[in-house]
């Protein structure tokens, strides 16, 4: 790793249904029938891995849509658990790193802490976990809570969870494992601490009961662009997925963002920003837009204007579609989850003039990230171009359809990048902190009164 | 299935640290830093499915012992998080069942159902859940509930909770999922049915974001054997993990539940009893008989003490060692947990006169369930006489050591029991159902006025 002088792109392989454009499932090009085989999902992987790519990403929500008619019938609305998926791939690949969603509203430190430890360790040091707040209030319903938390106390409760989630993986020291056969002293136990955290949300005693892991800590992905959403990222995320459709939006958000990792005494270079991307790749522009369009024709109108009319909070059926997108105001005055994401649309709407049709194609592809169609070489000029102006660290690679759509940007545009000296030819390092040249964290000292030895310091 | 005319055996190769005796992890035979790497599984795991066995069985306690020290330096008390472990096995077995231990009385059902679910889709139909209400109190510290829940209330709680699960497993019919590409239609939602459960401990709406997968439901296992642990296996599991030391025991238990399964409408045969068995095997008995000796001096001694001073909720420390074990009262009297276990040793002790070190020695090595020290021949003959005289209908196999202790029963012992006809010499179906003869449940019919559409049987 230090060895590498020149600045390179960081890319994810997003999994997302059988393709991230909502009508991808209708397309003849997307193995429709593989949601649910073990097959499609090691496939994607080992493509991602073919490319050397720095991890597969999966998304999560824990519930189907409030429109469940519209949600069952004309999408795809089902997927498998993510880690129960991440543990299948991390047998049948064996260096990209494997990255989970788990939301810290509706699940328990202690799990969360033990799965990802043990899949650190079942993959040698490969397990990220994206942390997300759960912006979707259809999914309280599945967990006994009448109402959705407040955007702010979502937040509480988040960092609370993270810090009992690290200090969960920090419980046991790199060292307390002896093992030793002959005198038959497994640990140390003056190198495995309670944690005994009491806070607001949670009550913990520790330690965990997986020893440190590979990473020392799995690397943490945090996916909120609100206000909110960057002060914990910019205090305890490692990467960070976001969307942008300007390089203007996200040459703002990657100095802000990087602006306020200081007063938390981190290095910007400890955290990597990875706007989605969802190319569609065709061997000349024209070939690309003419699939694009293929794809757009196959939305059915209800399913747009309902994802939209969800995304803005707004019920579009009562405008005209070729009509302007109605005035709407900023994030902050009435909404409490999908801030970023809403506020994104209402200024695309506002700077394009946009009509709701427009609007609408505009989204359904890729849910406010931002669509690229072109060959091979406009695709990796348009990344190197983000890449060059402080926009981003890299990629969270969006596939329209699946097994194509990633295995033609493998193939054909991330040959141009290593071409170009933007992406490593091979893995230098063997873990998803290697990829990603983050550090491995060392513990914070104690101050609680349960330890006498010091604590040691990573290798 | 159904030309199989001869009843035969049913086998776990149950999975425990690096091995079951509790000082396995000593001995030179076994592969005590594998505890944490893939390749230690997959060699299990592969060995397992190698004997055509039904199932690789996972425990587990989300926690570390209250006796953190002793237990941290001189047991090996960490573990994988199963579901992870499970599913990274997945990917690398074709036919071998999976299950996993999960507790109800620290999860969420919407999870578990999921997560089960998704593991029964990814593993082409092998997934099972070995249901457990967590006998130890000391899980409750890392929950945040100050109080360990009382026996009754946990199990009131664990039937609720199967009760959600097998629910949200239904919410999606069989037939439920079209994905016609042409018309655009992705599922029929009069067959995706909201579970809208208010209850006393939890609440959700559903459906399950998964469809139905290819078990129709994820097999139940059931692992307590006290008068409610069988009363909830009578009406929910089917199959049944338990422990016994002898023929009588094992006999009554077998009687008992079985008998108590009319009154729930269920067949007897619809439900597998399988006890765990310890082997030591050796070329002679003797031979085996000498390495189960071996690995008894291996134990510390403040670990056996504590471990069945645990076990009887009395400090054996305070009594002589080659004294009598005190008189103890039976289990209905003064104990929250581990209720089945508690007895089973109560009543060795009295039957058998044990003193205290005697106890120990017959307990460290199983945890209570029965250990067998001999020949291959005499392993066969033993499991054959508990299987003809209504003891049982199979096995959980703990292998003492890993990864030898589960290659000489696969290698040496299964043959035995397939030359006697007692077991297959390959797998006839695809599926766990398929293995242990299990047939896959219908849907339940509705009373709620969601649908309008009749539930259609599997088919």
């Amino acid at each position: 790793m230090s060895e590498k002088s020149i600045r390179q792109l960081h890319l994810g392989a997003f999994i997302f249904g059988v393709g991230h454009h909502i009508a991808a499932w209708r397309h003849p090009k997307t193995d429709t029938a593989g949601l649910f085989t073990l097959d499609f999902y090691k496939q994607f992987a080992q493509t991602a891995e073919r490319g050397k790519m720095d991890m597969v990403f999966i998304e999560d929500v824990p519930s189907l849509p409030e429109a469940l008619e519209v949600a069952v019938q004309r999408t795809v609305p089902v997927r498998a658990e993510p880690l129960t998926l991440l543990s299948a791939l991390a047998s049948v690949t064996e260096r990209i790193g494997l990255t989970g969603t788990v939301s810290t509203t509706y699940s328990e430190p202690f799990h969360v802490a033990r799965k990802f430890a043990s899949l650190d360790h079942l993959s040698n040091g490969r397990a990220a976990w994206n942390v997300v707040t759960t912006g979707l209030g259809e999914a309280s319903g599945n967990f006994g809570k009448d109402q959705h938390l407040a955007h702010a106390v979502r937040y509480e409760r988040a960092r609370e969870f993270v810090d009992v989630v690290t200090g969960l993986w920090d419980s046991w020291e790199p060292d307390a494992v002896i093992a030793d056969k002959a005198s038959g002293l497994y640990a140390d136990s003056a190198k495995v601490h309670p944690l005994e955290h009491e806070g607001r949300f949670f009550s913990v005693r520790g330690p965990l009961n997986v020893p440190r892991s590979p990473q020392g800590r799995p690397v943490i992905v945090q996916a909120g662009s609100s206000e909110a959403g960057q002060e914990f990222a910019a205090q305890t995320a490692e990467a960070v997925f976001t969307a942008w459709q300007t390089l203007e939006e996200a040459q703002a958000f990657y100095k802000s963002l990087k602006g306020r990792m200081t007063k938390y005494g981190r290095s910007p270079d400890s955290l990597k920003i990875m706007p989605g991307v969802l190319p569609f790749i065709g061997s000349t522009e024209s070939e690309a837009k003419l699939l694009e369009q293929q794809f757009q024709e196959l939305v059915a109108p209800e399913v747009g204007i309902g994802m939209v009319s969800r995304m803005l909070r707004v019920d579009l059926a009562d405008y005209p579609l070729d009509g302007p997108v109605p005035d709407l105001p900023d994030a902050d005055y009435h909404i409490n989850d999908g801030k970023s994401r809403y506020q994104l649309l209402v200024d695309m709407a506002r700077r394009e003039k946009l009509t709701i049709r427009q609007l609408i194609s505009r989204v359904t592809g890729a849910r406010g990230h931002q669509t690229i169609a072109g060959s091979p070489e406009q695709i990796a000029a348009h990344l190197e171009h983000y890449f060059n102006n402080q926009a981003c660290d890299g990629f969270n690679i969006m596939p329209p359809y699946l097994p194509g759509g990633l295995e033609l940007f493998v193939d054909h545009v991330i040959p141009l990048l290593q071409r170009r000296g933007l992406f490593r030819k091979e893995y230098a390092g063997t873990t998803l902190r290697d990829h990603l040249g983050l550090s491995v964290p060392t513990i914070p000292e104690r101050r609680d009164s349960h330890q006498a030895a010091p604590v040691s310091s990573l290798d």
